[in-house]
């Protein structure tokens, strides 16, 4: 990380504004930062290519799209050095969205959307079939009652 | 959920454009879907005043912006109906990114991002001292091998 | 119980009948037997009043009818002797079908049946907040494979 | 479930006192609910073939029959592509009366109903030598306090 | 258990005294009873032929004789068809003083002494390396504060 | 300990032999060991005031008695200065039989004999209710494989 | 830690011989380094000041001394404000020799030395009794099998 | 230890001055103790041939090295024979700087340093790797409150 980009007091309002609304003009940007729309342009740029912005997603209703159940599956290797062959594997489920390698009783633990039980355990018996799995465990959630990272964008963009 | 917006074949084409790079300028999506630009304008903005959209956000690299330690933080609570409270609690620390209420041996399980173990400490302190809150088990995360949410996404609207 | 019935061999066969379908007219079950449908009538009564026979009941089709959420609520009271107490609380929820008292971790042992994951969320807070519990654990059913007391019937039927 | 019967509040009445008494005389429901007995009959011949009635059972007594004893077992499996098979063989025991595949530490969890703690012993030695069970863990129920749906299916059927 | 000994009041007061020192001469128990000593014969070797009286043993002061070291063995097996075999193995360990097939977490639980911690490492690994043992888990003692079967023996006496 | 009796051969061999059978007349041990009875008296005697010897008891056929039904108890206390106390209250329960300090998770583990799973109820609750104890977890023995301190004894004599 | 002093090669190299015995007289270290014994006194001076060299301590056999017995005790605190409380009054029982605030489900961590079972036994309620201490769960060490910093510094100043 | 070394008041004496600083120049200590430098040596040389001093090590500020992050690492042995093994290859990694037999859940219990949370899943790696061992759960310091011997020393020394 030796040759990472500083990142001075204008990146950081670009981005507090691009994170509210990823489509915000830069002009609009400009306007308000009073610099050029050339500049925010190169910034931007800057950021990407520094992989500081990797890249923009929408924010979708699960619930309307018919996804609404959430679970988190922990899951406990036969060995360790089978990680990296699981993780690939894992990656192919699509409705595996987060893994983590992690400390504690699992070795690995994963984030799963599913459109109900029925759908869930399906997934859940795809997970367990992966080569190098031994065992599952599963935790339900009821209620998904916020899932934000801008406040902490907003935070570290003010800290900085 | 009765009123439900009908998603069409033009709006999960749309979507999948977008999710790819929410900056995609509307008339390239047009000119790929062989319709015009006001089209595509009329559906988003139908998909966002129904809810489907809710908003866009950045993918930034958390290491690169010194927040590299994630960990997963279970919550016993003393009385469940103090859920909302402990809630509303949590989401004003912003390094509580995702909070769900859960199944299983925990009342809460939220996601923390920090800069280091030092700085994961205090947050887990201020999370323990919420009034309501008896007891935390964190789990820490070594390593998060994918956070994606763009293969489920396109997954859905190939099977809408 | 030094004073309970003792059941002959007709008795079981009536049993082991009436067990496939409570609404098998006592004539048909007599004429099988080769006995009268007056003494098939005074030995179901007899085994009425002596409480072998507590009722009979529907087998429903609980997804049909909406109610497709099932899960195992495990209870940690404060002290063992509001047991009473609670279960006379737990019976006023209509969602709790069965209630035991259990040795292991829990004290109390209970089966929910619910609409959703929601619908569940609001039973299980219902039951937390009931005075006297302390905490509570949740397993979920992802599927009743079976559940048939019939064929222990037969069997306690045929081993009598 | 698009072809499902709609069940009207005529239905529900007779569900209501069917589930009461399964042997109820359709006359007397008919009288009731000031409708031919004919109109019963067809209602709930309806209601069996759509399958909402799956049958009836009578409620025994099983500590006046010997059966006093009720445990419910977690399995652990091998692999969870054994489930299937490992429930096909749990359901020739009569002994097991119901069984799930559930989320948390166990793949499927079932409830036994034994003599006393040495017939439940060999029960349980039954199920742990089942092919594809790696280990299982018991809990006692030291007193079935109420078991009983029928305050359910009230409800069910008022709220319809 | 059909052709078991009905014990009565003299067999009742000849084990209250004999339970609280077994080398209590029968004359004095028969002096005390008022009956011949032929008698407190003739009822101890009936208790015996009928298996109630099983033996006798020494109380010794294990911590005197260097064995203060008590600790509890949970013993998990492969397979439960291996209960019997394991059994009789642990039973040729003289530092296995109990052990019980049990339900919970454990197939098999026992109970060990030892002179010290160094000691119970070799007893514990002994066990540990029986064929058919997965794994084990040990509780070890810090104080037997009492170890009394005798106020159990006299209630038993006393309530018969 | 400084001042406790040094046994040599002779004692080990009469405790070798009243371990067998407490009642074994001094003057067939005498005879065994080409001693004289008065010896083998004294020697007991010292052995008794010594501490060594602490009593006698009968080992009796619970079942045969009607208390078939073990368990282990596991206690949880509010604050460890209660100990004390609460040894003196479970003293008070004679069906509880052994109970020790622990290391791991319970604070005090205890034995008790009861007749069956709803006697076993009660003795619980009545542990459960004593002041100073937080919460209890039950292991139910299916089955005492074997209850023997003998074998331990000879050895303690053959290796002294 | 902007001010922190650079070890060069020469700093590694005393740092690696004073670790494998720190009286290593500093002309022995000079006459290896063909450096003055000045230079190697200055330079330890500095990594004194610095901090990197917080003092010495003897390697001491604890079985010789009589402190064979040794613990891992796992504290939950009823509320984590109380950490720092908590931490100076186990600073003042020496027994405690190294204490760690975790994640996981103990809030605190700590090692204890003691004599024997009877020992650990007071020391444990010693810690048991602290204000602010809930519950504590007890490992007890079986065998030390090794306790050696030295190959992690030469590996450290290896690497440099 | 039958030939093991008396420590009388003198010994003390210079261990706890050794005890505070390794470096403490003999002459220093003799002339506090009012006896010569020549008694000291002897002395320590004594205690170093009895094995009491095994040697002496410096203390590091690890956080300076780079080496803040300390992990606790629980094992579980797939058969106990494999310990001594398991052992020797625990020892081969320098980041493991203690190493445990324990009770309780885990086999083998030990302590690892890292630099930062990706060095440490390189660590648990390695250790999950080694042949014979099952799985192992993690449990991070998040902060060394105190890690010091020398109290308890001081404490040894005072009551000898």
């Amino acid at each position: 990380m030796a040759g990472k980009v500083k990142l001075d007091e204008i990146d950081h309002q670009i981005l507090d504004m691009l994170i509210e609304n990823t489509r915000t003009p830069f002009t609009d940007i400009a306007k308000k930062l009073l610099i050029s729309a050339g500049t925010v342009h190169v910034r931007v740029k800057k950021m990407e290519e520094a992989g500081i912005i990797r890249g923009s997603s929408l924010t979708l209703d699960y619930v309307q799209l018919g996804y609404a159940f959430i679970a988190y599956v922990g899951i406990f290797l036969e060995k360790t050095h089978q990680t990296k062959f699981v993780m690939e594997r894992l990656e192919q489920i699509p409705n595996v969205t987060i893994a983590h390698i992690t400390t504690g009783k699992f070795n690995i633990f994963c984030k799963i959307r599913a459109r109900d039980t029925n759908h869930a355990k399906n997934i859940i018996f795809m997970i367990d079939d992966i080569d190098g799995i031994n065992r599952t465990e599963t935790m339900i959630s009821l209620e998904e009652s916020f899932n934000d990272k801008k406040r902490l964008m907003h935070m570290i963009f003010n800290e900085l």
